[in-house]
């Protein structure tokens, strides 16, 4: 009895022990990524290791590696707003804002380009990983932009793929630039702000 | 007599020899930085084999291999286009022109990214290519927008540091982005036209 009180008090509720062997599984895999042997340096052995369960509890959820860099990596992401289609300048805020959280923690940076760094050594995936990660999340912000464009708050013939590369990629090269130090937080609207009212007098 | 004559041969007119040595120590420089070693790769002794001169004659210019790795990188980037004057539009043009240049050629870009991801292990270095190489060409773009702002081109209240980031950190951004291919040749363009007007409806 006191034996299983044990074990049953070791287990913070609501949380299954499977689900806490999932993050230490998720975990691990993201610790080893963003170290120095980045994708290479992870091995089902050396997640096993580094998570103190056994290769089988992972084989159980993950047939191979790549599929746990992948689920690794999207754990990682901020999750993205539900747009409350109020207007476009708010959703497109809502976006930007979880990208920059995306791109202002240090970990997440550095698993993603150790990753996305390596196309050369994995190219399926780094193309599973923009398939199944990345584009979706561009997506969001295709489609905040469409119904902008759907409501007449911008004009009719945005480019919404350029528009789309300049807000996400506006917020990633700062977040990375060279003696740049970190994004500010009022980043994300202020860009917005920007992209929208255009830089040109009228 | 023959052999003077062959010596001078050997010499492509107008490039003095000292100047062939520079040129072979910066690219066996460049060589090293984008292969697996990055900056850890590069050590006088390495680039002296590999460009196949003495270390005295790298020495004689350089005084120590940080200094050799910001020059063999200034050496890597476009020309920056003079100013002409004529309008905002066409100098932003021109100048994002030179920033798709510099992010289209991977050797390049691998290059850079080798040593401005390295900023842990060689903070200085990093520091130095930034202010050295990086900085003054953002000051160009800089420049322009303000010379936008005080011909009236653009809104008074338009943030300059702002729009630097937007116009090249897009340019950044697309080069580098997982599974979008190469920058269209247009996209200099496209940029500044879509930022200059802005994204909403009047």
């Amino acid at each position: 009895m006191t034996h299983t009180t044990d074990q049953c008090s070791a287990r913070p509720p609501g949380r299954p022990r499977s689900e806490r062997a999932a993050k230490a599984i998720v975990d691990a895999t993201l610790d080893l990524l963003a170290e120095e042997g980045g994708v290479a340096g992870v091995s089902i052995e050396a997640v096993a290791a580094r998570a103190g369960v056994g290769k089988t509890t992972i084989y159980r959820r993950w047939p191979n590696k790549e599929a746990l860099i992948i689920d690794a990596l999207a754990a990682l992401k901020e999750p993205l707003p539900e747009p409350r289609g109020v207007s476009v300048r708010e959703d497109l805020i809502a976006i930007a804002r979880a990208f920059v959280a995306d791109k202002s923690d240090k970990k997440r940076v550095d698993c993603y380009w150790s990753v996305l760094g390596s196309a050369e050594r994995y190219p399926e995936l780094v193309e599973r990983v923009t398939r199944e990660v990345i584009e979706p999340r561009r997506e969001v912000m295709r489609a905040a932009l469409r119904r902008g464009i759907a409501s007449g708050e911008l004009r009719p013939d945005l480019d919404v793929e350029l528009a789309q590369w300049i807000i996400t990629g506006t917020i990633t090269h700062r977040a990375r630039a060279a003696g740049a130090g970190p994004v500010p937080v009022d980043f994300a609207e202020r860009i917005v702000d920007a992209v929208l009212a255009g830089f040109a007098a009228h």
